[in-house]
């Protein structure tokens, strides 16, 4: 099974909580010496935005579905009980006054253990987002890089 | 490892964004000459209900269940920013003019490719959905025929 | 393939229908004679929580956290539906009729079966969730332990 190691995440869901599943499990494997890829499409792509607002001149659909989406792990809401973002903020005040790592901490730690960040293209057009919208040191591609990726893994996941 | 190099997919939701996910992994996989079985769970079942009515003489809960669940692709929400189904069409109309296929299409293209499309028997009891009620081509199972597919399987999601 | 065999479920949503297809799902693996570890994270830890009301001096957050989280099988909701409760009792109702069985007795399935349920630490930190409060024979440890069982198994879902 040596040739077939690796773990591969396909972070679905933009929620705060789900994407701090996602890379407690991501930098746990890394840790473990896995070679690892988390593979963002769809809201989990709003994980990835960066913080400050990048203009650029997009159709009137992409524009709006932009708006509507968080911007920077800051923003995600959690999955339940959000209560408007009230249970977001308990959760970050609950983590921090426990040392539980933020997600921003937790996706910095992917970065230094090399996991492979990679956003899905295809979600990227669905949605309008634009690569200069999203944080740096991701890769870009397709579902086939994903399949490919996740037939070399023995752990695979969709969060 | 030759001999487990499946792909299943447990669908388990009802949304159309996770069903889109689902086929375009499915799909992808059975392009890239994988062995794919969807097994479709609890409201993932209404992703395959047929768009026009059947009548079909049902104890009261059933009749409930049927009538509030969504019948047929096209009527599927976003398990986030639906809006009252607003999102939905807002999606379907950004991915028309990206030329991003279609559930339906992708549902078309899945049959094409022999991905063979399991309907769990037990959620059909719980929920009181009948076989006349599901598109044709379907298989009927239960749990243990999807864990001997899964066991055979290097992918496995649930979606 | 013989010793990458198990089965390894994270159990990270604490809705019925979910908490249910985790279950069926386990313990149709182990009685298929696969060893079986499902791992409570997050909102899955609901599942565990014990039906009677224990005592415990906590902190300011985590008695909030604590109130707000439902208790007991009995208490979950549906992912879909609930309607405020009233989808999850029609779902336990038709299920009954039925002669499918509940939650409570797929967990008591579950340990006959030898299932390890494992309460994941760090989340019972982050929630305020105290070891007298979940339900016995359980076992208690991260995610490090998840992934050296994740890394033995063929079957690895996240639920």
């Amino acid at each position: 099974m040596s040739e077939f190691n690796k773990t591969t995440i396909i972070v679905f869901s933009g929620d705060l909580d789900k994407a701090l599943a996602s890379f407690i499990i991501g930098t746990g494997a890394a840790a473990m010496g896995k070679e690892v890829t988390m593979f963002f499409t769809f809201w989990g792509l709003n994980i990835l935005r960066k913080e400050q607002y990048v203009h650029i001149d997009k159709p009137f659909l992409d524009k709006m579905f932009g708006k509507m989406m968080p911007r920077d792990p800051e923003k995600l809401g959690l999955s339940k009980m959000n209560m408007g973002g009230m249970g977001a903020k308990l959760m970050k005040k609950v983590m921090k006054e426990k040392n539980i790592s933020s997600l921003k901490e937790l996706i910095e730690l992917a970065r230094e253990l090399d996991i492979k960040l990679v956003a899905c293209t295809m979600s990227m057009d669905a949605l309008g987002l634009h690569k200069e919208e999203l944080i740096d040191g991701l890769e870009f591609a397709g579902v086939a890089h994903y399949l490919s990726e996740a037939n070399e893994s023995n752990i695979n996941l969709f969060i």
